[in-house]
């Protein structure tokens, strides 16, 4: 580096120092260690080897060893997140002004155990979502290949994770998974959802599924479909309050569809249309799909009186 | 660990380890080691250095050991391939109980082969992705800047080379090869696919293009485009059968359209506006848009008799 | 490897080799190194350390030292920045056939520096963000799940950052770096585009904006929504053209929206509902809404007469 930067790095140096005096919401520094997002990807990555075991791993996986290699993956999950816990917690209870350092260990550890403790269950309802996703597709080669590569079925099965320690009132941890598989699936489920067996999302991209949403069994759903709030004007004021709807059971939505709203209720069986916007109950066994709007043929060449109907590359 | 949950986690490791006993699908160790994701995505990332030399290596390319730089890589990534589909076809044959030990590493080693000697025509394909690409966008600065960042160009070059794969019968790996390419850029092409020349797809996210979905030279098409299934309700019956629409060359698909069904053809030079829904075949040199709906303008504010437009944040 | 496809392997090598000689643009190694997309990456990882105090190192933030580790941050970026400007500058002229070397290297240090001058004044900008974000979402649970998880924050703050070198006409890094940001988030912003302070974007999957959209402050916008052309027919013809539109203050703009077009202003306070699709301006104030499609309800199975209302598993 040259000198003449030299001196300028020093102000910018103080400058930067000062606002970070300045600005609490981005220097919380004060309130401790944080949790640490790589770790979080690490237990995450350690779950998906137990939870299915001989696809992840580096090693291929024996029968004869299976206990020793289950209880290693185990102790290294369960030391691992009950650490984040005990970070999570310990910042939660600076913010509310709360804190008994003594307390958060102990805490940390019973909630850590409480969710491992968890992964029979959550096994055997990704087993479901895996069905699910090879009875619904028939562009699937083989179950292998839905675990190997399907990001649906990644994204349920950190849902699935996630939800439990949401469910455990654990800070900060439950989003920072979420959000995670929303990163490398384009699928976002906030881990607050609760969701049944046998649930399939086919492609997935640009899917949301809302904090408060309800989702019954064998539900399928497409690409681009949004189970969301009717609105968020509340803001912070409506944290809580239930914002997303309800899908019973057997209920397929197709690409691109909204159903919106808390009172929202989409009955046993239902098949909602692409592009169907929603925001009523539906009727158990209806289909409900879109008039199409009328199509617009013509034989090109650019012409004013089509301006209108843009999209079009003889529009400008 | 604290002592009290000790004994606590030997009855987990016994729960799990029984699980893994009941449930088949997500326990395929019995079948010998699986294709590893990881490797695969090295083969593509080695692929991409040697497609487009200079870009991606960590080393300056020089011109005067270009041919030992080619003999490296590929070298390296034909032995990688080949293990890979080694352990893809072993898994396939155990599954089919038409296991014979001897016979997959031959084959393995040829279909490798005949991957990678396929790679001059996949770079002439890809070279001419890159000149579609730089007519199409305005906002490109440079070819450069298409192979470095262009997420359209990076899902049709690795979908170039699993759709190789697929064509050779290569089990597991091409999929696995082509959700990689989905997960990085949020676009969907099922390996099965076949596309010409000249393909563009800008911006890219939500894109979603069927196992079976034919595609001519000079196509281009926009963020959230679905070439898609009318219906895939018959699950594993469908599979093999054409699903997914035919587009001939010069087509351009805007935003959001979505055209469905294995007998769809959509005739060369065709355009299709934003947001349009086909499933019926569309002759040659015609323009279709749809009518859009109509707009509904108001000053705002809270109206009880606005609830119906909802989407609004005024609406609850 | 079998010597049977050891010939043939350097037959390939030659082949692909002198594939390298045909074709230019996707070998410019004659070119002198490039950027490296890791290495701009490692930047960015960098920079959001700086931002984000003790949010994602790996090690806890101590006010006691907290000159000595800016000015190690600043230092190691500065350098990384400048290297990588100078690849980028040495490039763009050897294209213009317009190179120099001695200019290189003293323009790109005062270009790295003036970037990173820029550094308090992009964090004030992010603090608006974070800010935003948490009084628009009530699924947010603390400012710090915002920083740690929201797509849209990642997406907003690598865009401030990029904006300042696209700023600076810095050729290919602002480019690499926001395409970086589409792949990990689904959120598409262009270098170019102006946002004012106080942006959010939620859930954010499928968001475009193009390159000279131009944002006012206190501007919200949904999953899916399109800032885009009119038409990019013109192709490179249009490159610095006005293409995309303006937002002024206090906009928001729902999911699956598109706005498109150079002249299209969309007036303070205007609020946009979810699918409209609008290409000329509106007046302050406004609320827009879509006449929704009618829906069709029906008791389902397969009925010849809905074969048009497609998107349905009972139709095929």
């Amino acid at each position: 580096m040259r000198n003449e930067f030299k001196n300028d790095i020093e102000e910018l140096v103080e400058s930067i120092s000062e606002s970070y005096n300045l600005e609490y919401y981005i220097v919380p520094r004060e309130l401790g260690s944080l949790p640490n997002r790589d770790v979080i990807i690490e237990i995450l990555t350690t779950l998906r080897r137990l939870i299915f075991p001989s696809y992840f791993g580096k090693n291929s996986f024996r029968k004869e060893v299976q206990e020793f290699h289950i209880g290693e993956l185990l102790i290294n999950v369960t030391e691992k997140i009950s650490k984040q816990i005990t970070l999570a917690l310990k910042h939660q209870a600076r913010i509310l002004e709360n804190f008994n350092e003594d307390d958060f260990i102990l805490k940390a550890d019973q909630l850590g155990y409480e969710f491992i403790s968890k992964i029979p269950q959550i096994r055997e309802y990704i087993a479901t979502d895996v069905q699910a996703a090879f009875d619904g597709d028939p562009a699937a080669e083989s179950k292998d290949e839905i675990i190997f590569s399907y990001p649906g079925l990644l994204a349920i099965s950190i849902h699935r994770l996630a939800h439990e320690l949401y469910e455990l009132a654990v800070p900060l941890i439950p989003r920072i998974m979420s959000e995670y598989a929303h990163s490398i699936t384009g699928i976002d489920i906030h881990p607050g959802a609760c969701i049944g067996k046998y649930f399939f999302i086919d492609h997935g991209t640009g899917v949301v599924i809302g904090e408060t949403a309800i989702i019954g069994q064998h539900v399928k759903i497409y690409q681009g479909v949004t189970l969301g709030a009717l609105s968020t004007r509340g803001g912070q004021k409506l944290r809580g309050v239930r914002r997303h709807p309800c899908l019973e059971d057997d209920v397929t939505v197709y690409s691109g569809a909204s159903i919106l709203g808390g009172e929202t209720v989409v009955g046993k069986g239902v098949v909602i249309g692409s592009n169907v916007f929603i925001t009523n109950s539906v009727q158990a066994g209806t289909k409900v799909s879109i008039k199409n709007p009328e199509l617009l043929f013509s034989e090109g060449g650019p012409k004013e009186q089509q301006k209108e109907e843009i999209g079009f590359d003889w529009v400008i």
